[in-house]
Order: structure tokens, then sequence, then C-alpha cells
């Protein structure tokens, strides 16, 4: 049985340049490209803020998809948060050229009433303090999963660490992982992490992959020989901008997981599959671009290539 | 059936030091790892050269397993290659402290006659000119694999060219496989070796697995969606030094090569999930130890454990 999903998190305008090209103004943001994604799957409720420069054609990519906008602000006045980014060569990092984080600064989410009963929750990047209270808002979530990123790490510690006791699972990139536990062994650091209260930590290796990292100890994996799976990247050869590869991700394996209602450890593996995959479609054009002419069906298509090239 | 299998290599005495500890005259190179991990799958046939010093008991590293020595040369007089290298932190790269050829510098390898007809052959990173001449003394191997290095690759760049026209499958790393063909992407790369001659590479990625890249017009994969399989390393938590993975890697994925005797895509991919599981045990401790108390059972149990993560 599906579950209703919620993400909160940033909208943004993103000016981008790669060896492959240069795009301003795109429609960009975590929440944004979480919705998107997730919304192959499933209907989703999105809770954000832009200001009144945001493009109407903009609101039209969301509500020409399953995405509900009620919690979508639009601070009268207010300049929609904004980022300019670059890539060189292999890409493999963002160098920020310019940030303005506008309307996004002085976000206080408010989650509408009628998205109270959420049963999946994605906090996407955001401040711990402003996580924890998006989930004060929510009654009793099946299951709720976290972004986070080093900023946070290194200024609002505390918030952060009384937010991974409320939260499931918690989705970082590799040097967050070894900056939040100073552990250089990934599967050291996601098994510190998981002291600290999640159930599950997905670690995001970019062109490498990721690593699902569980509790031994929970009694829904105790048929497991083992606690950690690693999951290589798609053999990507076509990649012309990472931007939104992350929220991507998280978007097919959230929304994966509340199309199908069940979290249990071969859930997560292939929710962790999927979001794959679909990271994989976003990296292959600028910003949302891939997504606009993407199908149900080529994401399970692919899903199922990705799958034959790990049997054996 | 099983077939025969042949390795040329280095055989070494590596003095190493790594974060967990340090080693003297350890026996160590590339041949050495190589058949004593396929020798768990199959008898190997080993052609090597040591000097006069080389100690008596690292002959009965040898001789207690199915490795077959008539091809391992003794220099009387002579002294074995030396190797002290060490690492630092993630212990991602080896720092090479010093070096001496010593009776390696002038190794001819002459295949004895009884090996001539061996079926799977495994050059070792070696010159390519030294690799040419083992295959000029082959009768028709079913099976020949490469290894190469960064040397190789500037200074005899004719002599590799010439090798690669000569094997079905080279083993690299992924800046090897990047220097080769100027090109970033690993699976661009690949594909540019595979212009060269080989039916398929294999690019090593250390910490982050391995990518095989096949020909995809090749019959035996006409039913293939894909040529590309990346698989990812095997979750270690227990790394003390890294030396002798990547021949532990061939000498796995060779070995049970060796072991079926078959050699189509499908068992190209359960070859490299074997070579992934070898290499995760040679990295737990120094040298050769982690294998002096391992038996092919174990390496099953971890292949079938590897085999369930990947499983979705």
């Amino acid at each position: 049985m599906p579950k209703s999903l919620l993400v909160v998190g940033s909208i943004a305008l993103d000016t981008l340049r790669t060896p492959f090209g240069e795009a301003k103004d795109e429609l960009g943001g975590a929440a944004t490209f979480f919705s998107v994604v997730a919304s192959f799957f499933v209907p989703v409720r999105l809770v954000g803020v832009v200001g009144e420069d945001f493009p109407k054609e903009f609101l039209r990519v969301f509500d020409s998809r399953r995405i509900d906008t009620a919690g979508l602000e639009v601070v009268p006045g207010g300049k929609t948060f904004r980022w300019h980014g670059s890539y060189q060569g292999a890409m493999n990092e963002a160098k920020t050229e310019y940030v303005a984080l506008n309307v996004l600064g002085d976000f206080r989410p408010s989650i509408p009433k009628n998205f109270r009963d959420t049963r999946l929750v994605f906090l996407a990047n955001g401040s711990p303090v402003t996580q924890n209270s998006v989930l004060d808002q929510i009654e009793k979530p099946d299951l709720v999963v976290a972004d986070t990123m080093n900023l946070w790490i290194e200024t609002q510690r505390e918030a952060l660490l009384a937010l991974l006791k409320r939260v499931d699972g918690i989705v970082l990139n590799e040097g967050e992982a070894r900056m939040l536990t100073g552990e250089h062994n990934l599967i050291m650091a996601g098994r510190k992490v998981l002291a600290l209260g999640p159930k599950f930590v997905v670690i995001k290796k970019g062109e490498h992959g990721s690593i699902l990292v569980l509790h031994p100890t929970d009694p829904s994996n105790a048929a497991l020989t083992h606690n950690v799976c690693p999951l290589p990247a798609y053999p990507a050869t076509e990649v012309r901008d990472p931007t939104g590869a992350g929220d991507s991700f998280a978007g097919g394996m959230m929304g994966y997981l509340a199309s199908t209602g069940q979290y249990g450890f071969q859930h997560l593996i292939r929710a962790m599959a999927y979001g794959t995959v679909t990271a994989s479609f976003a990296i292959e054009d600028f910003g949302l671009r891939r997504f606009e002419r993407l199908s149900i069906d080529e994401i399970d298509r692919r899903l199922n290539e990705y799958h034959d090239m790990l049997t054996f």
C-alpha cells in the first residue's frame, strides 16, 4: 500500500557552469530534485519557500506532476534562494561561486494541517534546528530520513545530535560521515553514526556508489549474515551536470519506499538501487531537464539492467 | 573441467610500514600473491626468479600449496628483488621508500617445457617486452590476462600496445586506465582500451571496487543489455596492509576461471566477485599472513555473503 511522502527543504534558482555548458536561473534546490524524482513513484507533499521573483513556469513544473504545493510559501517582495556553482574536470566537486539565501534564510517551515499525518518524511539538507521544528509538527510518522551537511556538523552539532535521536535514517556523503564521527573507514563511521540514534545510515560516495549500514541488533535484520551493503554507482558515460544527484538519489529511495509502504532490509536495499538509478538520470543533463523526458518505465528498465549487472 | 593456470611475475622480499605495524623481509611480489591465492582454486604453475638469499622457508610456502615451482629460477650468488614501502592514513597509496630489482632486473623468463601447454596465463605486472616473450613460449592458450603499470605505459608504450593485441583481458587500476587512454571517465577509458585489442578490461578502484568493460560486439555478450559491470569492494573494516590486494584480486579471478574452464560473461562477473573477496582477505593482515589461516570454504562463505549484499 503506498504511503504519503513529505519533503521539506530548499527550492533554488541555480546558475551553473560545467565543462559541458552553462545554465542561468535553472530550477534547483534539494526539495525540488527530491520531489520531482519521488513523484515518479508516489504523490509528494512539498514544503518550501520562494520569493515573489520565482518564475510562474517553475510552479507549473510542480503542478504538472503529483506534487502538492500547499506547503510552498511565496514571500511577497522576497527573493528566491540563489546558488551559483561550477564544476571542473571530472566534476567530482561543486565549487560555490556565489550564494544568496534570501527568503531561505528566514524560513520557518509551517506544515499544513493536512500534511501532518504524513507517513514518510524526508528532511532535505537544512539547519537541524529547522529540521527538528518540522518533526515537532508531524504526528507519528512511520519513517523519517534526514540529510545534512558539513556546515551543520560544524556549527549546530548539538541540534544535529538531537535530530539524530529522532530519525530512522540519515543520508550523508563520505566526507560528512568522516567529519561527524572522526572515523576514516566508512563502515566504522556508519556504525558510529548508528550509535547516535538512527536505525540506518546511507553514505553516498558519488561516482563510487553508496553504502548502507544497519543496526546488527535490529530484529528485522536478524536473518542477515552482514549489516553492510555496498552498491556501486550506475556506470554513467554521459555526465553533464552533477547538481542534484544526491537529492535525486534520496527522491528515488524514499519514493520507492513510500510506494511499497515497507521498510525492511530488503526494501531498503532495493530503494537504494532505485536511488542509484534516479541519480544516474539526474546527471545526464543540466538541472531537472533529464526528468522532463523520463518515465517510470525507463527508470524500471534501467533498474533491471543495473540488477543484471550485479547478478553473478 | 579445471584448466591449467600459469603465472609469470615478481617474487619479492617486502619491508612494510603501515599505521598498524611493520614487517621486514616479508614474502611478497605479484606472482607470489597471485599464485598463493589462485592455488585455493586450482594447481598453479609459477615462473619467477629469486636470489640465493631467498629463505628456504619461503620456498616451503609454495611447496606446501598446489604451486609447481619448476619455473622458479634461483640465481646463484644473486639477490632477491626487494621493495620497501609505507602507507599512511587511509592507506590508499603505497609510498615506495626503496627498491632494488636485483635478479629481477635481468629476468628473462624461460617457460619449462611441461608448462607450455598451459590453458590460462596471467602475466603479472612486468615489462611488456618480457610479457610478450612469455607469450612467444606458450602454445595456444585459451585465455591470457595481463597486468601492467604506469612505468610501462610511459616507457614501453609500443611493446605494451603490441601485447594488448595478444591478450584476452587486461587488469589496470583507474590511474593507469586514464594514463593509457587520456580519458577520465572509466567506462570510456575501458572502451578505448578494448579498441586496442583485448576482449575485456578490468579496472580496479581499490576501496571503491572494480569495473568490467566488455566488447559489445562479442557474440557471447549478445544477450546483454549492457556491457559494463561495476562491483563494489567488499566492505572491509579490518585493513592492516593493502600490499598485494591487486594481485590477490587477479589470483581469485583467474583461479576461479581456471576452476570452471569457462570464460563467458557470467563467469567473468563471478570471477570478479571471487577476486573482490580474495582481495578483501589479503588486506586484513600483513603480507600473505591472512592466507596462512584461510580455507576455500571461508572464501566461499564470504562470496555468498557478498552475493547477498548485492541482491535486491
